[in-house]
Order: C-alpha cells, then structure tokens, then sequence
C-alpha cells in the first residue's frame, strides 16, 4: 500500500455497543493503518478519542465509509495533513530582537522611536532603511478568482495568500503579508491599496479577475512609486517565456520565426502574449472562446483592443483548428478538452506545445505525447511544470534590493532569461526545459537579472554594492 | 563615566592632515571611548573608517563637535544605537513550517490548499481556525497624532507601529502587523480598515487625532465583527484605573467617595472619564483649555458633549485651580507646567496625582512629592509609570483567545482589575502602585479577567477549554 497521507478521526465511542478492537480491525480490513490514539474525553458510557490513521489515496474514502457503517461509532471530525497544517494558519510575525530591558525598550519603542520617526519626517525615502518597508510585500486579493475555485471572496482566499508568503520567506526572504480586501469595486480596491502601500515595498496582486485586474494594475502602478506585480498574468508569462525559450533552443528554431498560438486570452493569456511580443515574437494568434482576435477590430475588453492593434497579430479566419495550422508553438492558459490530437496533427514540424490549464491540461499529456517535440503543463506529475514559484521569489527579492519604483518589462524578460539559464545547454532536452520549483539557483539568478535590468532601465532607486563600478551610488 | 550607548562614526580621514592616533586621541579627551574600527574604503589620499565610541549623554554632543573641529577628517555619518537597531525594520514574517518537498508543497499551496479554501467558504468561521486570523491584529495608523510629534503622516508614524507588533509578540504572543493608512480622511479611513478586516482577528487603533478617533473607532465598532480597540484610549484608561484602584487603596479611601478631577479631555483623557464612570466615581470635574465642562451644556466635540450629559459631572465654575479645590484625585493628560504646587494645596488630604503629560509631566515630580500622598507619571525615571505596554498584549490575547466581537466596559474594567491585583496588599505602597512592564504575570492575568467579562457579558464566540464548565463549547 502507497501510504500518501494521514488522518485524524475524531470519533465517539460507545462501550455499549462497541469495542476499539474492533474498531481498529475495520480500519486494517478497509485498507487504513491506526499509528496513534490519543483520548480526548474519557467517560463510563462514552468515549472520544482522536485516531491517527494512514491511508492511501484509494484507502481514504473507504475508511471514512467503513468508520462511518460501524454502529456504535460517531465519527466528529476528520482531519487530514493538510488541514492539520493550516490550524491557526502557516506564518507569524516575529520580533528581530528581544526586549530585554527598559534600554531596549526605550530604544525600540518611546521615546528613542520618536528620533526615528523624525528622520523619515525629513527624508521619507529613510523608510527604506529604518523600516520594514525594505523588505516587505503586501499579497493583495479581493478573493475573486482564486485558484481553480472561482469568486470566493476576501476571506477564504487567505489560505492561499498565506501559502504565497510561505515561498517568498523560503525561497527569496521576502516578508510578504496577506491582505485579502473586503471590497471587488475596482475604484475601492485601488484606493484601498494606495492607502495602505506606506508600509510596503512591494504589491504583489493575486487571484483577481479579468478584466477588471488589468486597470487595477496599470493605475496602482502609475500612482504608486513602488512594483506593483499581478502574479497570475507577469509571474505566468515570465515561466512560459522561460521555457518556450528552453524549447526553441531543443527543437533548433528561433523566436522571431515560429507561429505562436495563445488559447484563452484572459488575465495570464494576455501577459503571455504581451510578453511573447517583447521577447520577439513576429506571428501571433490570440484565441478565445469566439475563435482567433481578429487585427484591427474594435473590442469592448481593453486587453483584446490592445491585442488587436498589435503588427504581429496574424489574421486567421476560423476556430482554433484553423489557428493550429502550420504553428510551431501552442500555449493554452485555457480549459481542458479544447486541444485534441487533430490540434495537434494540423501543427509545424517539432510541435512545442504548452497546455497549462488547471487542473487538467487543454489535452490529456499522455495523449498528446506521441504528436508533439516538446510538452509542458502546469501540472507536478507531468515533465516541464510550468509554475509562478519559479518567478515572484526572485523578481520581488530584485525589485526590494534595488528599490525599483516598478516591475518593467525589461525585468521581466530578464527574469525569463535567468530562470532558462538554470537548465545548462547539456541538461537541456524535450524533458527538462525549466528547472525544479526547489532549485535554490532560481531566485538568485533571477534576483541578479532582474536588479541588472532595473538598472540598465534607470527604474533603480539604489545599487546594491555588489552592482556598483567605482564610486557609483544610488543610496 | 557612566556608558550608555554607543555610536558609530563613518568618518573619511585626509592622511596628509591627520593620523587616526591623533583623532583617537581627541575622541578620548571628549569623554568618548573607541571600541572598534572597521575600514570601509582604504585609499591613498584618503580613508573611510567606521569607529564605534561608547558615548554618555553628557559626552555625545562634545564627542561630535570634537570630531567637527579636528582638520582633515569629515565626518559623514552618525549611526547610534537607536537608529542600528532600526536598520530593515524590526519585525519579520516567519513560516511555521518548512516547505521541504512537493508533499508539502502542495498541502501548503496548491493544489491542497483549496479545499481548505472550500471549507471557509461553506463555513466562514473556519477562518479562526484555519488561517493566521485566530492571532492576527492590524496595528492601524493614519500617523495623525504620532508620541509627542503630532501629525507627521504614515510613513514617518510606521517605527511606532513597529515597536507595538514586537511588544505584541513578546508579551502576549500576538502576531501584530503595522497598516500605516496614507489617508487621514474619516470616512476614507473607517472604509479602508473595514475593507482590509478579512485576514485580522482584531484592530488596534493607534496615534489617530481627536476628535477624528471618536468617530472611527465607533463606526468600525458597529460595522466589524471583531473587536476594535484605540489605545491611546482605552489602553491608557484602563492603566489609569487599574492604578487608581491601588492608589485609593493606600489612601483607605473608597472610588464612589473621591472627587476626581481629570485635565485635558482629548482621547486619553475622555477615555480615562468613561472608564473612570464605570468604575463608580460619582464626582467627575472635567477640565480643558477653558475651564471645567458644565454639566447639560452643549459642545460641538461629541466626546465633551457626551460627558456634560453624565449625571456624575460636577458643575465648577472658574479654572483649574478652582476645580483643584477639595480634589481628591488629579488625572492629568494634558501638557507640562499646567500644575503648581498651589494647584496641590487645594487638594483634599492625601492627594493622588497622576501627572501624565508626556515627555514632561503636568508638574515637575521633584516639586510636587511633598506635597501628594502617591505620584504617578507616564515616565519610566520615577515610580509609578502609567504605561499601555500594561494593557494591549493581554487586552488582545483574552480577545482573541475567546473570538470576542469587541472589547467591551466590561472587559475593560475586568483587565484594570487584574493589573491592579499584581501588585499584592504586602507589596502595595505609594511608591508601588502599578506593576513593572517586564513583570510577566500581568498579559496572563490580563488576558483571563478578559475571557471572563467577555463570556459574562455574551460577546465570546469561543469558550476556551480552561474556561468550560460540564460540556459547555461554543466551538
């Protein structure tokens, strides 16, 4: 049996009626293993304990079925690991020293503070150094599209927002905060996060719908003298670029020659475009539910209006069958099932193709293998996961370290070009275009690119030590 | 001499005109002590040093003009102690757990977090128990009222907010995030709070100008499910009290007896009345810029409105010095030199002063201990400092640790209650009337008298197990 998880059954027992003997030897029968048993509440006709039990993806349910059929058991609660991971939430605040004294006491709240206030009062740009602000990123949501899940609001989007802060303390040491918005007015939430930038670096914005993320973005980011980031469209486009760029170099193309078809134009499908476009992309098609954008067309979505303006839209009549033809490259940022294998047979020689639905891919990977060079998903259990972990770490850790008033897109194609230049020339092949979400390399190279970029772009406030020539210094 | 912080001088030294032995030298015979050297930029020409100097009060400013005065030195900054242990800020995310492998990836993140995220929305009170909300307070600001320093907006107020998040975490284990609010527009603000509430199990209102505070901590009050509480407010009042209540009992005189004047009605000083009514004083003069308060008149600030309506206030007529008469308590929240020893000598016998105008008290202490029975100030150089640090963290931690929907008078008046009861009869003096800040007993007592009051008075949405009595749970 592949033990995969554990559960803990709060379960109620009735001596009456039944014995854990018993009770464990339904569980063995159902394909689960009893490792623990803790009593909760002893009692002369009924007793609740806790029962760790390990099961299989398989097993589960036929645990919960068997414990469920047993008379003489009342099964309160289960819990499983990943509830169990989430009690009480997955970050803290911590205090960078201790208080020990009235001295430091005095120094790190009244009256020395006040010395310290004073000196932002006269030079607000201090509050890069005396503050938090240096290294601080605010995961904003109003909860709206998260995940696969849909509009779920402010408040069950935390645990995600958590989660994010989890990986940019492991992977970049960013302090990032959660802060899911009560509000889906566009305006309100604006000015809601204007108000409350004072005290960060950074905006990354998370799970929030199209089209109304693209003018949340494009006005905090023109009000706002700090980055502001939407994850789920630059974070997104950044990796696809970054393997896209792996995999030309596998199937000996390059990127001003291919055909590139972009199926599902909405939040990450038009950063995706977006970017194809700054990294060089010559013949584009952006497809949505109504077939290929057509040039020049008026759209009421400001994102396809900018699309259809673009020189390097190509003009295709059709559905998306009609798209595939002769395209050397497929990104779906779509739904699963629109891609089948006659997609695929209509494609160029040496198919690259991206189909990063969640959580299943635009077409079943085992089905497409044997049509395509090159495939990626967005999925753990396939080669070449397509994943934002590999981006926001390191583009932020940049951004905060040279205090960029913004994430440009000269940053963002050099965060694709270092994230590439993880996979070496003799690592690379159909199967490894992108390195792992846990290669410790990543953020670091990207941070590097990233601060380069933000310099070379003059959108650095400071420069770090280790990017100064001679006397050269911003800070 | 008497060290008592060290500074770091970045000096760049002309070799042609000085020798670091020299400058050694000159540092000494200022008072000054060199205890380390680190060279930042070696040059032919010229040198940049780093020299950390232990310093006292009395030789600081003559070390600096020393260092001004010698030939061939520049001096080009002075870091001291207070300003190092600002650099980058002084709290930080931390995650409970390490992300080691794609398991707990993907219990942590997706895709295992949205069925966490699922079963907040099916039941959103989960938030309490499966995200950081259970222990999560928003320090908010608009940097109106900041210490002694006014108004000096939300940038400059966030090392304030900063030093609260840590005595938070140190005292209580609250997990306390600085929000300082770059608005200072009433409703503006009420909404911006409320729309950030989500993720937070409370919100600790802080250095926000009356009457503005009045207003917005009542909204939010109504509007939010959590409890609100303003500090600068409520913390001092309950600390007032708390020390009133050992201060009567060293005089033997009972609260509905004494006559009580309070002095500046601003946020603390409205507050401490309230608390002061609810603790049963039956004789209340409140004094402002122009004299007493007349009971049944009209004002336009709704916190003096609202006293002059109290059947407690006492109709004075004249100033200060004429409501001073008969007196037997004098609460000052109001500015130094507003208090002679003529003022005390109207006084009934045995005054009780607290002087708590900040940084210097309403009265110099040296001149009016002979004249009070017991002296209290908000200053940590004599005995009896008044000080919030007393209040919030175990305020916060009852709040929390029972789900309250507010802090209420009960609670209030339950947690002065407790931080009275620290200081026992034997150790009760009028030199030990308030417990020490470092005296670990007060947040726990604190935070079980206000677990008590808040089930009492039906605003616990939790029962904490040590609370329960038979198989009462509310969760």
């Amino acid at each position: 049996m592949a033990i995969n998880t554990s559960i803990i059954l709060r379960i109620e027992m009735d001596h009456a009626s039944s014995t854990f003997g018993e009770f464990v030897t339904i569980i063995n029968r159902a394909g689960g293993d009893v490792v623990a048993v803790d009593v909760i509440s002893p009692g002369k006709e009924k007793t609740v304990r806790d029962v760790t039990v390990n099961v299989s993806d398989s097993s589960y349910p036929r645990v919960l079925e068997a414990v469920e059929r047993y008379p003489g058991i009342r099964l309160i609660n289960v819990s499983d690991r990943t509830f169990l991971v989430h009690l009480g939430g997955k970050i803290s605040i911590a205090a960078k020293m201790p208080i020990k004294n009235r001295d430091d006491l005095s120094r790190v709240y009244t009256p020395g503070v006040a010395r310290v206030c004073q000196a932002i009062v006269e030079n607000p740009a201090k509050a890069f150094s005396l503050t938090i602000k240096r290294n601080t990123v605010a995961v904003v949501s109003d909860g709206s599209a998260v995940l696969g899940l849909g509009n779920i609001g402010a408040t069950a989007a935390i645990p995600v927002m958590e989660g994010k802060a989890m990986l940019f303390k492991q992977l970049a040491d960013v302090d990032a905060f959660p802060l899911c918005l009560d509000t889906q007015d566009t305006e309100e939430l604006i000015r809601a996060v204007k108000q409350l930038a004072p005290v960060f670096g950074g905006i990354n914005l998370e799970d929030i719908s199209a089209p109304r993320c693209f003018e949340i973005e494009r006005r905090l980011s023109e009000e706002l003298d700090i980055p502001v980031f939407h994850d789920d469209q630059h974070g997104t486009a950044v990796v696809v670029l970054a393997g896209l760029l792996n995999a030309l170099k596998v199937v000996g193309k390059r990127i001003e020659e291919v055909k590139v078809v972009v199926n599902g134009i909405g939040s990450a499908g038009f950063a995706c475009c977006k970017m194809l476009l700054a990294a060089g992309v010559q013949r584009l098609v952006a497809v949505d539910r109504e077939g290929p954008l057509r040039p020049y067309t008026a759209y009421g979505n400001p994102a396809w209006q900018w699309l259809a303006k673009q020189p390097q839209l190509c003009s295709e009549e059709g559905e998306l069958l009609d798209a595939m033809r002769a395209a050397d490259v497929f990104i779906g940022v779509s739904r699963a099932g629109v891609l089948t294998v006659e997609h695929l047979k209509q494609m160029a020689a040496d198919p690259i193709v991206f189909a990063m639905a969640n959580p299943e891919p635009e077409i079943d990977p085992e089905l497409a293998a044997p049509h395509v060079r090159v495939l990626a998903t967005g999925r753990s259990d396939y080669p070449n996961q397509i994943n934002n972990v590999l981006c926001f770490p390191g583009i932020f850790r940049g951004a905060l370290d040279c205090r960029a008033t913004c994430i440009n897109d000269d940053m963002k194609l050099a965060a694709a070009m270092a994230i590439a230049s993880v996979v070496t020339a003799n690592e690379r092949n159909e199967q490894y275009i992108i390195p792992s979400l846990f290669n410790e390399n990543v953020a670091l190279k990207v941070r590097d690119a990233v601060i380069e970029a933000a310099i070379r772009s003059s959108v650095a406030r400071r420069i770090p030590p280790e990017f100064r020539v001679e006397s050269q210094s911003l800070a």
